[in-house]
């Protein structure tokens, strides 16, 4: 961690919506960041109260009370996390002050069409000014851009464990655009903190379903995603399934390659786009990677296998939800737009058992 | 259940292989089978020990003890339910006399090619000729068959959850025989009875991997059904992963119609086919098909998606793997053998919550 | 079962509540009980719904659509089971005809003390003349009781567990009334189909608590019960516990003998108790009772220790907390209430694995 | 962290056993830990192969190679974690030169009575002057001797629950010594990384049960630490149980005051005694301890609950087996011995969801 800048000051943080699954990853992880400072939480149900009252897991930490957003003096703030819903966080952010970085963990900024995120999301996009200063935050595929922005969208969950792998493939254009299947598993916790049958230990324990069959919200994002780097549009199937883990989740990507170009030239375009990354590891060959390995850290995993009969390729990869799909990396994107070397606070180990 | 004959006299049944998950799930419902006593049960490893100490959730029946299998009075026996490792099973059988019907649960008696067996489970077949009398026992696809013989091979798991939605597609040669891809969930108890670190509650609970892939040896049995009912080759692709699950099977199967059909005909295909069935049942549309619905149960649900834009369908089937993926079908397929009714000793329902 | 009376008519049975996990209990063991059909379903909530399409694990089977508690034709109504909140339950049972048997889940008429009743449930008893008819539907203890009455008030699950060890000793005199602690530990279905935060698999999975230390309501209902058969009052120590399974409550409770009595006269005591009970058996010694043990059917096991050193007599009692803790027991009552074989229906073996 | 010695030298670290979960949990904290630093670790059946082979969630680190232990440099090591079976440990400690501390995680130099560890244990102790110089590495009790030895005996899990919230009390002398009762839950990692049918997850998930009745290795282990501050022999009654999750320890205590004390007495002592610590602490009135509040972390929770009526006062205390249960215990101790900072390397967050 020699590389960050040791004489940087203090950087006061605070989290926007603390009492959700995302914004109580982010204090795990602030907690042990040596450059970052928490100076306020938000939670407008809990307001007035102490967060080790509410969540007693953090009763041992010194840390402010929680308060409503509109009570968040920001002149003393220099970076935000905004862990709110979906419409709700463009109206909060939009009042943010422009010298304050802001890493947004909703799909409010995530869209460069403007028109898809209104279709996607059903409501109106009302910051349209802000949407256009955005950077997408896969934060090995943008780097360069994160650096010079003030303003970063947390790709979605789903989204960041198939696009690590299937971007760099799509960008060089070695791999067919049609018949991308994306067949995703994820972890309960990637639902949020919501009072549903459906979620109750009850009715999810030893048992397992789809759900969001067609049109998963992260289906747009993906595809308008892989459109930047292709000549064409991608059309994907992607479906998602639920389940009975906390945290986790594992894309099962079946795709096929063109003529030209066969397995070896998949397993080298990753393992060349992701050599230098810390976060991101190829694994070597028959490996297959596990949501066990990466519980409750910044890791993503990707394995690659080849069927020689049917030529089908099969890419798996593996993160934590609520890190490198959620928390994990928006403190990743918020370490590079603040010059800070890029793994300060993500060392956490993984959690195994 | 009127249709049984009722006068017919109890049939004496023993279970070889009576203290894995297989054998344990087949007492459960032969326990209530109005049709059934056993008579015999076999576990080398327990022999002389009563079921009920060495299984304590049994202590409160009247069964007989554990005996070897070489033990087996099978003159006193009138159907023998299999339930050894593959290998083993072929030489018990070849010693059962003639006149006893046998179901038999590993996969020694699966294949027609022999070849391909051998092959695939890296052994010897000793059994040529009663290969050629057994039966595959996806009771709703062979019910006409299964009268008729006295050997059935109970299918895998993960083939009965592919099989029953796409042998009647296949068989009408609906759909296209490239790109099929099965994307396969299944809980623990699929992989047995078995000491390994990798089956340990703390290494499986809460996470999630898959297993086996490319080569997984139900891959081969999948393949030479769809083969019988098609002019081709059928290569798929398959993929098994493992839940953190006690039971349960969901597989995702991948498809595409040729050009002259299309999602419609999919699903008067399958409801067709269904119609008449007790165990399968088609869903409604848009309902999605999830293990905690069958879980325990006989039962088999399939669901059929279709993508509009990428015209891409998806069948999700669910079953319980040690039911009708195993000692549910098993009873069945011995119900068919023997002129009962289809369902008895099968109305046990579905363990929700 | 050939001492039921094969003669008798079937019984028409209405649930009152199906949509809660005991009323789905119920239906999974009245659709294969051969004297009883149901013949209506109540959820106000879901009313006009088939059950099937609300409960999908239902959807194979030919039910009575819900219906409001207020459409229910009793004339047509033999028995009813009645699973909706303490305090409703005494409404909708003043309204049921006298003819009917009854068998009430909820907690309104398991007090003999109606201002035991109010204090611990915090709301006024309305139906005092039903109160002094009904008969604790503890099925072993009770048995002669239930045969003459026409409501049951079906035990606690945590009071079942408990009282059934318990008062055999206590109606003997043979364990100190002092010191009695009740440790238990039940799975979350015994919380209902809430919706809250605190049951939700993300929080529920993967730990463990206690809750409603000293308060519990089941705390009174367990010392009414053990005053019966005492000459004083009873005051026990119980501490609840939320286990993350779907069903089973395990109860360690630690007593002492007197002084002219020993582990063997408890042992002795018990053991004549239930000799001749089918659901309830004493494990012989040193064998440790556990929820795999009794999962899904109608058992209770019971194991006794004994510690030389410390005299302390430690008893575990274990049992599915949604069947002899709830549905199960309830069909065992009505069993008895309507002179049919008590075990009728409840012959589903347990699920194991 | 400023109080600790910032000029001091890295400390050169083995883990001798590194593939049970003590080891690997050890090896979570040390790659955080900025003082430490792994030079060594020992895994028999696995030597000569990469760590991050064996454990994929380590492949993204720079470690040693596994090798045996008899292979360990000791020249270049200055502390020693031990964390290899009972009775292994004595021989490979007796090996280590003197002037390496050591910090060993088997029961070998638990107790001051070496007769009754060889009656606990069922071996020979070989290493008896070893044993006289060890201490009990409970931190918060025995500090002052920890910075004093070169060999800490690091406790039980389960006796850290127990001992923690009881040895202040019975110091203090403010509550009977009879009738205590220790009725104990435990995850499943505390049972280590042991093939054993009991321990596959198709067994162990959606039950409970008790196992080790009256005789369980830590009641001994509990009863000589608390004899230590008592003027009497303390016989406990210790009943541990099974929960299905990977980590957490919950163990319910039930004790009596004597005649001269109270609850206050019994609050106001707990409080004293732990008010400068930051790993233990005394939960506020009326909120009960979660193992979800602990997971992962190094902390101890404590709840003190009383009875108005039966006089019964009842303490909850809750931990991770694997940290302050074992290998972050064993970090605390080391740091004490080595004059880090206690908290160095243990500031790893509460894993909430």
């Amino acid at each position: 961690m020699s590389e960050s800048n040791s004489n940087m000051q203090t950087v006061n943080v605070a989290v926007i919506g603390a009492s959700g699954y995302t914004g109580l990853e982010l204090i795990r992880f602030l907690l042990i960041h040596p450059k970052y400072r928490i100076v306020a939480l938000t939670a407008d149900s809990h307001a007035g109260k102490k967060i080790g009252d509410v969540f007693q897991h953090l009763n041992s930490y010194n840390l402010p009370s929680l308060i409503k957003v509109e009570d968040v003096d920001f002149s003393k703030i220099d970076a935000v996390f905004c862990c709110v819903p979906n419409g709700t966080s463009q109206n909060i952010i939009s009042n943010i002050p422009d010298n304050i970085k802001v890493c947004d963990l909703s799909a409010d900024f995530r869209f460069d069409d403007i028109k898809l995120y209104e279709k996607t999301y059903n409501q109106k996009h009302l910051a349209h000014n802000l949407q256009e200063k955005s950077v997408y935050g896969l934060t090995e595929i943008n780097r360069d851009k994160i650096k010079k922005t003030r303003l970063v969208a947390c790709p979605g969950c789903y989204p960041t464990s198939a696009l690590l792998p299937l971007l760099p493939l799509i960008k060089k254009d070695i791999i067919k655009i049609e018949n991308i299947i994306i067949d995703s598993k994820s972890g309960i916790s990637g639902a949020g903190r919501t009072q549903r049958d459906s979620l109750l230990f009850t009715e999810v324990s030893d048992g397992f379903s789809a759900y969001g069959l067609i049109n998963h919200r992260h289906r747009p994002e993906i595809e308008s995603q892989l459109k930047k780097y292709s000549n064409n549009d991608v059309l994907i199937s992607f479906t998602p399934h639920l389940l009975p883990i906390k945290r986790g989740i594992l894309s099962t990507i079946y795709i096929n390659t063109d003529e030209k170009h066969d397995i070896t030239d998949i397993k080298d375009c990753l393992k060349e786009s992701y050599e230098e990354e810390i976060f991101v590891s190829i694994k070597k060959d028959n490996l297959i990677p596990s949501t066990h390995d990466v519980r409750g850290s910044n890791f993503c995993h990707i394995g690659i296998f080849h069927d020689d009969r049917s030529k089908q390729i099969i890419i798996i990869s593996v993160l934590d939800n609520l890190v490198k799909g959620a928390s994990g990396q928006a403190i990743q994107n918020m370490n590079v737009m603040l010059g800070i070397d890029e793994k300060e606070g993500l060392t956490q180990g993984v959690i195994f058992p």
